[in-house]
């Protein structure tokens, strides 16, 4: 498949965002810019920046910062160190270079300042996600109030987030994508669990396996965006034991052993997008009290994707899950909400929680993931990836839920 | 090995921070906040609640605090999902559990005004490392200033940071560890590179294979603290070809070629600390043009290394490899720093840079890297990652950093 640039030449498939959609996100931000009366937005947070341009970077001591005017160019601040990579990114004209952090006569952040100059904004009254470069590795500096005290800031992180929460299209399909690569990493974590191996050995070689596969698979399609392992493109793991009845259990280390509950996870990492594939499985046959717990999981679960469709809200489904789980006797053994927004970040808003009144939409995508905790026998949480659609709920992540499929 | 508890029982080797130590920090804060006239220190960033407790976290939208009164018992703010963790750090006598981020009726964040007023800490001077919990997957609450109002609120992170520069005989026995084992995972790396094979297949069996081989040397001694493989126990990887020229260089996803430049990099983390060594490498034959850019980069190197001792600054160690660097006639080349500290975090303060004028010190853990990037060449930086001694510096990285050994 070959798609037609702007030039006019050819262009190669990839499973990224397209530049002219990241233009079109920054029109829709400056909209909103016009509308609250703010002269321009100052992002600081890399996957804001990623949204909105070709720039993807991991926030380190050196910071970075874009600069959304309402009127004119994009502007940047970047380290000498990340120069070239900015250069991929044609849509900025103007780029604030520094030399290093903490750097010699001028601090890093007040070239911020004069990139703010140059383009009229000191003084100016300036929407930021963060009042200054976060707390990222010991970096130390003035806040954005600081270096604009002639004029005003105002946190509204809100102006990117929003535009975030409904996914478009095309991020739908980069999602999609993700949770076709999160299952075959999940099948291949099936296949190697066996009684008496453990979570780790278990869990790297269907990591490594499922990334030379979707690599060999996409090929140059695949716009790896991250250097080391700490993102890897496709990935799966478990817990398994006790350790399940903890929301955020710890590897034991241990090899499985019959009558072990497993709580496992997959995801991968598609243009920066993700998804969530979590299931709770057994080793060897399971009890009745296990099956017992599992089957009451499901049916919660079923509420939470009956409960999903444009018009109600967040709250709404976090209300009906808990009238399900009332229903059953069981709602001490619930530990959190039904589940959270998945995009640029694997948590991300707005959250499935009775304090989120934020109305669904179609092209929201959730986790829908309430669990039962049962202190001493086992954790019971699958989580799917579930798309708002104009009438209901697509189920993106497809790996089968019913207990028979999930036994070791 | 075995060690007493404080009640006498034996207790097996684990390598991790004792309690006791976390004990003595928490004791030196307080003496630091009745030398500044504050009556708590309210911390966010969970390296900072890590290195004074027993809590291991990793940020999400769910907020978590740690309170230190200068007289008074510890307390913590953490959700209803880490209730079970944090039953494991009996040093922290006073926990506040919120339901839920967002949750229902009351903010998160109300609950550590809860947690202070309980204390007698509302309305008085309190320190912290945000004012406020941190833009975390979309965490939105008010600021720490907000919900002491009545009292006073002052960013200080360096309480604690300026502890963390300064490692302890037991913090730096977990860095020489984490050195043995990146160690080993970066000959497993250069043993696996081959021609024709790709930084991804490589980087995978490299580190599956030290991370096993790991497991099974160290046992239960070595605590896990990640629950996935966000933070993997040993890891290498390495980037090769042009975007070596490239501090921050992408994978390229082809495989190796001869006269490709290679860029390693490997670590471990041992007991939440971490260490750095990162090799300059070819495939086949090193041209002459290679060799001369080799050559400098090992002498710039050496600079830094015979820069260190203590009494001197950390600008001073920039000058001395600025010095060498301008002899060689290669000061366009450079593109960052000659370090960073290493400890809880892969990048901690202070910088090896003109502009940070901490003085050395005993214990004081640096990666030395001075690099130069031949555009349309190649990069060449090592790192090692080096301990201030009495009377110099310790290099505990030991992979051998002569051309000849780094042919593949």
């Amino acid at each position: 498949m070959t798609l037609m640039t702007q030039a006019g030449l050819p262009k190669t498939r990839t499973l990224a965002i397209s530049s002219e959609e990241k233009t079109q996100r920054v029109e829709r931000v400056r909209e909103v810019l016009e509308d609250l009366g703010f002269d321009a937005l100052v992002l600081f947070h890399p996957e804001r920046i990623g949204y909105l341009t070709n720039v993807i970077f991991v926030s380190t001591e050196r910071p970075m910062a874009l600069v959304v005017p309402a009127r004119g160019d994009l502007g940047i601040l970047i380290p000498r160190l990340e120069q070239e990579h900015v250069k991929k990114a044609p849509e900025i004209a103007d780029i604030e270079v520094y030399p290093e952090y903490p750097g010699g006569r001028q601090h890093p952040i007040m070239h911020l300042r004069d990139l703010l100059n140059r383009k009229g904004l000191v003084g100016r009254r300036l929407a930021t996600d963060n009042d200054g470069y976060g707390d990222v590795n010991g970096y130390l500096g003035p806040t954005l109030s600081a270096i604009n005290s002639e004029g005003a800031v105002q946190v509204a992180r809100e102006i990117v987030d929003k535009l975030r929460q409904v996914k478009s299209e095309a991020e739908l399909a980069l999602i999609r994508e993700s949770c076709t690569w999160g299952n075959l990493a999940h099948r291949l974590l099936q296949k190697h669990m066996a009684i008496g191996r453990t979570e780790i050995e278990v869990g790297l070689q269907a990591t490594s396996e499922a990334i030379l596969i979707m690599l060999d698979t996409l090929g140059s399609a695949y716009a790896s965006q991250s250097r080391g392992f700490r993102n890897p493109p496709v990935s799966a793991s478990f817990i398994a034991g006790a350790n399940t009845a903890l929301p955020h259990g710890m590897r034991r280390g241990q090899g499985l052993k019959p009558g072990d509950a497993i709580i496992t996870g997959a995801s991968s990492d598609i243009g920066g997008y993700h998804s969530e594939l979590e299931r709770t499985m057994i080793v060897g046959e399971p009890s009745a009290e296990f099956a017992k717990y599992f089957d009451a999981m499901l049916s919660i679960q079923q509420a939470g994707f009956r409960a999903i469709r444009p018009g109600r809200t967040c709250a709404d489904v976090e209300a009906d899950v808990q009238r399900e789980v009332a229903q059953l006797g069981f709602t001490e053994l619930t530990r959190h909400h039904t589940g959270h927004g998945i995009g640029l970040e694997g948590h991300e808003p707005p959250f499935l929680d009775l304090g989120d009144e934020t109305e669904l939409e179609p092209g929201m995508v959730f986790s829908i993931e309430p669990g039962l905790y049962v202190p001493g026998v086992a954790g019971f949480r699958h989580s799917d990836t579930a798309i708002v659609t104009e009438h209901g709920v697509e189920i993106a992540t497809y790996y089968p839920r019913d207990l028979a499929s999930l036994i070791v």
